[in-house]
């Protein structure tokens, strides 16, 4: 995209009562598990983030009408599981049902076990999953986003060594809003760590 | 990466005091844009998020130690601006400067315009920016999450017209940590609009 255009070329929209914007997406997909009443529970956000590196607080934003709403009001405990892009067609299965009419684990054959601290389930399939303490829950207009303190992290073994994701192993899961997935292209990966930075005072902050 | 494999092949991590952890990377970039007493201010920023569609909130997490941190505290506005991954050299020098030693807009030549209904600076790179007035902050651990109303969206016009990203003119900025930077492989674009949903009792939530 030619973004050397003056900025006029945007068109300026306000947003409208019940409508939904799509174009700050792609976001990773996370898939929260949850145990209620001794049925697992399984759910794909895309409203998820990082909070806090110290204590290490991550969080998940779900919808007040969710099923997966009233399980994690409830609930001590979830799981921040992370897939490869190969499994989109269970997250959007995962995603386009509910817990409240069926017990998706079983629906969908999604194989898991249940955490070593914290008391919900981690999918076998998760290159990735973090067992989260909740620790509170906050509500903005039609969402809360419900806290975690991540108390273990499951990582794969051959991603376990380096620091970042190796984009050669995995291919990460985004949403793109309305039932479109995409991943990344690894040819793509750019490293800067080699440069020197800008900070006249402090090397690094 | 072959998921098939059993869990046990997964390593548990405790999460350990002053460590960071990227496996839940990468994140698209969003560039916050700020105004203070009379000067521009760009932060990049991985933790940002959806928080409501109605109302549109969406927010934006800064670490307490970043200058962008206070001066957020002391605004009631900022942009949230998205960028072609083309820009990720400029985004580096934006997240490895700090506004405290320099004017970041000047050292790095950031054009922009102010918003029109937010007192904050949209960049006129940006293929989509929010304006958003500051409508809450709320501390998690090492962070603060500030939570900006969505009051004007910028869409670049080539964009506007379809509900989600057109990937095929925008390769979004994706973060993974530790300065290394990726974008989206758009023949893995996937499309599941047309399957039915496996509600019984809804048609669509």
């Amino acid at each position: 995209m030619d973004d050397k255009k003056p900025a006029e070329d945007r068109d300026l929209v306000e947003p409208v009562e019940g409508e939904k914007y799509f174009h700050y997406y792609p976001q990773l997909v996370a898939v929260i598990g949850v145990m209620h009443n001794g049925k697992t529970n399984f759910a794909p956000c895309a409203w998820s983030t990082g909070l806090s590196y110290n204590p290490f607080l991550f969080g998940v934003s779900v919808g007040k009408d969710r099923f997966t709403h009233g399980v994690l009001t409830e609930s001590d405990a979830f799981t921040v599981n992370f897939l490869d892009f190969h499994h989109f067609r269970l997250v959007r299965s995962l995603g386009r049902s509910s817990g409240a009419e069926i017990d998706k684990a079983k629906e969908f054959n999604v194989s898991y076990a249940m955490g070593k601290k914290a008391a919900a389930p981690v999918m076998d399939a998760a290159y990735y999953a973090l067992e989260c303490r909740k620790q509170e829950a906050h509500c903005f207009g039609d969402h809360t986003l419900f806290v975690g303190a991540v108390v273990l992290m499951h990582v794969s073994r051959s991603l376990a060594q380096a620091p970042i994701l190796n984009t050669e192993l995995v291919s990460p899961l985004l949403y793109l809003g309305v039932d479109h997935y995409i991943t990344t292209d690894k040819a793509s990966r750019a490293c800067l760590k080699d440069l020197p930075f800008h900070y006249k005072r402090d090397k690094r902050r």
